[in-house]
């Protein structure tokens, strides 16, 4: 069968994302191989024998592709061009360091997508320069208010905004980038046939259209319905396919604190916006600018400018680094920022490196990592030290 | 004549504080003796005889003392039982460190004031446990709200309120303390016998009541009119005679923001309220923020945990110090802190210790210079160290 219903089956036959699978994958197994070993049980699929156990006797690939076609979406994988591949890459390359706590609790979810319904424009060309945006389901005015400022700078920057579609804040994010004419991405918890929530039919439908790129994006298989663990698997990939999450409006517990959670986890910038202290609605953010986990921002300018360092669209930046004498001047501004905080002839912990860089501990983390696979500092224990060569 | 007509004519023939007076003073000269220098123009007056070139020659220390007394207020200097002694030279022997940047433009008003117009209550008492609450004159419903809801909570744990008698936050925190039967402080930039501005007057005049301590105090002789140079200067005072300052609603070039670096160049803890990020009004406290000068509060319970290791309040962690078996163990809470932020064997840079102990850099410039008064730490340039001994 063609490679796309190979990844189709596999799509269905494993619930959302599977280490076991990307271990195949890493191993050298095409999807059609893969496919295979699942339906015949071969003794090589390890541990994905027990995962496919209950379903992989389906075989509804080819009505699921179908399906996908009828509803003008389509089914992506690691062997499409549009596949998001350095985001993708980085953000779980990023959980594989295991250094962030969110990521104990999640564990089993932070592991990358292997396939993803796609309805509307190239995600790949969509994820360049995207800002996840998210808050609470029962937004107040303000939530509201401040969410339009912020997307109606964002977008006249040619960001996408990346948001749950959920009611609330997601709501207002996706119908704000619509409002200015700017790409934005709704990833959804349930199949790209189902709407959720069922008010929200006319935001998605309107959402993919020649005029205005956007998309609609799942992991789940067509006829998938919406439910709790899928949210928050869900959640990584707003944070995944973003360069940073903004969280609006969130009380104490809200959901929207899981995502910004993902984002710490996945090496992204997290940022918080403040609100009154009258109302409990903006408790979570203010809990995490306190914590320094998360930048307090004010405005789209403010959100650009912890971005820019990190996308596509600092292309005067990419210029410069990859035309730089040495590699010292080929880091990033943040990877600068991170380099500096260690002192010259002596380890430091990563909580010293990430205040004295003044920046949050997972994206530390993230930012040494790189510049360890550079070759440029060591890790020693809990602590980090610039290599001989560097101090 | 008497002691305190010395006083009162120094106070007269000297606009504000100053540096000259404190010299003669802590060289042993008492007030007399001073004022009998200043009227005959004596050479070891010194610099002192510039600054009181104008006015010397002016005598109303009489007509001033009357005029006070016929407003029920009296004069207090630091030969008084009821100068707040332990306030005033903590924060002005921070200032002394002459490390803050706010300080260096303020330089000539980063002086202790050497006699207090006060009508009310024991001003000592009052200032044991107090809170400077301070913010723009055009406050919005949300500022006001949120003043009242702060002040309401320090009100019921015995916080005073401090503030500047001013329009708008200042006159909110003012009426909310009566609000709550809680003492609150005006520190005024006129004279006792003015009302600065005059639709306070109900209000000042209800804040000194047998039934509820509270104070209107002043630096400046009956008959002063407010003028701009005295708000600043009045200020330090807000700062000064609190362990900690609260900004609640401050765009971007408040005054208020002058009375917050005051905080910070006078070694006390400076905290800010976020607000709405919809309006401009709060842009001053999120700037304040983000810049780690300020401690982000949402609520009463957040500052006074804050301040609570710094006041006279936490009588048990008193107790506990008063008999430590070491130096070490007799450090408060927050030098222990910025101890334990020094490495062994290795000195560190002010702003590293600071964003190691996770305070802004004024307090940990002041906590450092205790230490190295203990012999705890010795400084080194623009770094400190643990001395050998702590190694």
């Amino acid at each position: 069968m063609s490679e796309k219903k190979s990844w189709a089956y596999l799509n269905r036959v494993i619930e959302g994302p599977s280490r076991e699978l990307w271990a195949l994958l890493n191993a050298g197994y095409d999807a059609d191989a893969i496919a295979r070993g699942v339906r015949t049980r071969a003794s090589w699929i390890g541990e994905l024998a027990r995962v496919t156990e209950a379903r992989y006797q389906v075989d509804s690939a080819q009505r699921d592709l179908e399906e996908a076609q009828r509803r003008h979406a389509r089914l992506i994988t690691p062997d499409d061009e549009e596949w998001p591949t350095t985001e993708l890459d980085y953000a779980f390359g990023c959980a594989d360091t295991g250094l962030s706590e969110h990521l104990h609790t999640y564990q089993s979810d932070a592991v990358s997508p292997h396939a993803l319904w796609v309805r509307g424009a190239n995600l790949r060309m969509l994820t360049g320069s995207a800002v996840g945006m998210v808050g609470t389901r029962t937004a107040t005015r303000y939530g509201i208010a401040a969410t339009e400022q912020l997307v109606s700078d964002l977008a006249g920057h040619h960001w996408t905004i990346v948001s749950g579609g959920a009611k609330g804040i997601d709501t207002a994010a996706h119908q704000a980038a619509l409002a200015a004419n700017a790409p934005t991405v709704v990833i959804s918890a349930c199949g790209i046939d189902r709407v959720y929530p069922s008010d929200n039919r006319a935001l998605f439908e309107a959402i993919p259209t020649a005029q205005r790129p956007g998309a609609i994006v799942t992991e789940y298989p067509p006829g998938t319905p919406p439910q709790r663990h899928r949210f928050l698997t869900r959640n990584r990939l707003v944070a995944a396919l973003t360069q940073g999450t903004v969280i609006v409006e969130a009380a104490w517990r809200s959901g929207a604190l899981n995502t910004l959670s993902w984002a710490e986890g996945l090496g992204r910038v997290s940022m918080a916006v403040p609100g009154p202290i009258t109302s409990t609605t903006s408790l979570g953010c203010h809990q995490r600018i306190r914590h320094n986990r998360a930048q307090l921002v004010t405005s789209g300018a403010d959100i650009r400018g912890l971005l820019e360092a990190l996308s596509a669209c600092d292309t005067e930046q990419q210029y410069e680094l990859a035309f730089a004498p040495d590699e010292i001047q080929a880091l990033s501004r943040n990877e600068l920022r991170i380099f500096d905080a260690l002192p010259r002839r002596e380890a430091r912990e990563t909580d010293a490196i990430a205040r004295e860089a003044g920046m949050t501990v997972p994206l530390t983390v993230t930012l040494l990592v790189e510049l360890s696979r550079r070759g440029l500092v060591v890790r020693e224990d809990t602590c980090w030290r610039r290599t001989a060569d560097q101090n």
